[in-house]
């Protein structure tokens, strides 16, 4: 056996999500099922640094998985994409110790979310980003994300039914960047987890604030009062991003 | 009746072209339906500059039709928009002369053709590029160019079954841009008017060109042989798009 960790990117649009599920399409069950015909039936079951949701993008995504024989990691790279659908790309892959596991050995994660702004949905980012019609003020959003940085209690930015009872999370940067604006603009996260939803719940109240509809520090009310209902709104998925996963 | 003029932007992927056809979802289609639900069941006929093939986008598609009654033109774009799936966007309107046709007082087109290189599809990039992934040749590319720009018989690279028998036509730009190499080009054309499939073959034989496989001025003996079977390959719909249309 041989455990490989490899860097994927995918177009999450077709997709139930990365975890597996009986009758739909999966990112995983299309790598498990590639894997499957490489080992000549001998299933494979790949790890990811985390799952993520229906329509949610991965641009660096971190799977391990162990693999009965010794393929050169080039060559498992160079044979897995010539079994992959378009919307799935291996772009990194090596040979680690046995006991190197995507997702218990992740120290921290960044997450992207872009935003389109404008009246309409542009036709050809419809996929790719979320949409925000209204008017923001860029200072009011910078001064928020301000308050997201640091050691905090997220329950009000977790969607609910999770089994995870700790809620507190450190976000090491939270930044938005600016460079395509007024047309859009993209939000971005390290930190060293995210709870389920987490990214879209503070998007879209971060776009809140920005059109002032909340206090430019409600990100600090909403901290206390731990109440998943006052947040209110969960930005769409076709907007988000897991753009790198960090290891030892 | 007014007679209106409108830019319309759309993402050809699920589309069987721009031409209406039975049975099949085109973009004719969808806005002539539109303005049916508008009208109470008044049949309006749109008439656009030119068809896209399937699969092929417009950033800046122009249609005339003559609708029975006098809406703003703002109003009227606004009322289109209500009515469009994600993937069409009215981007402009105004009202025209009632003799104003956008498809006989056409008098030149930019086409844009946007190619990712490197090895693998990027999966973002899949449905809105064609892909090369061997080498190039800038130079040799942008020595190609200058043969295709002036009047030229393009017998060649024209998709056989047309009923056109002219075929000659004028080039007046023919360029690549370069600022997102080497992960992608984009090929610019404008000119008088282009054939069934030309943007696509030319880019095509661009390709060979850069690498290699083509003489650099193979476009001039093209011109010559007037046979469709030497220019070859065809380019994929995914890459090309109706830029911009002109008229006096």
């Amino acid at each position: 056996m041989t455990n490989y960790k490899m860097t994927i990117a995918y177009d999450g649009t077709r997709y139930h999500g990365f975890q597996k599920q009986p009758q739909l399409l999966t990112v995983q069950g299309v790598i498990e099922t590639a894997l499957l015909k490489m080992t000549k039936q001998h299933p494979v079951e790949i790890i990811a640094s985390g799952r993520t949701d229906a329509g949610v993008h991965a641009k660096g995504q971190v799977i391990s998985f162990n693999y009965p024989g010794n393929i050169p990691a080039q060559n498992m790279l160079k044979a897995l994409n010539s079994l992959m659908p378009l919307d799935i790309l291996f772009v990194a892959g090596e040979q680690v110790a046995a006991d190197f596991n995507a997702r218990f050995d992740t120290i921290s994660k960044i997450y992207e979310y872009r935003v389109a702004l404008g009246r309409y949905t542009d036709p050809f980012l419809r996929l790719y980003t979320g949409h925000y019609p209204y008017k923001i003020d860029l200072g009011r959003i910078q001064t928020a994300l301000k308050d997201i940085v640091g050691k905090h209690d997220f329950t009000s930015f977790a969607a609910s039914g999770g089994v995870i009872k700790n809620k507190v999370r450190e976000v090491y940067r939270a930044e938005v960047d600016v460079a395509e604006f007024p047309r859009e603009i993209t939000f971005r996260f390290h930190g060293n987890g995210f709870l389920y939803n987490m990214v879209r719940i503070m998007v879209a109240t971060l776009l809140d604030i920005g059109n002032g509809r909340r206090d430019v520090h409600d990100f600090l009310r909403l901290y206390e009062v731990k109440d998943r209902q006052q947040a209110r709104l969960t930005a769409p998925a076709s907007g988000l991003y897991l753009k790198q996963v960090f290891y030892e």
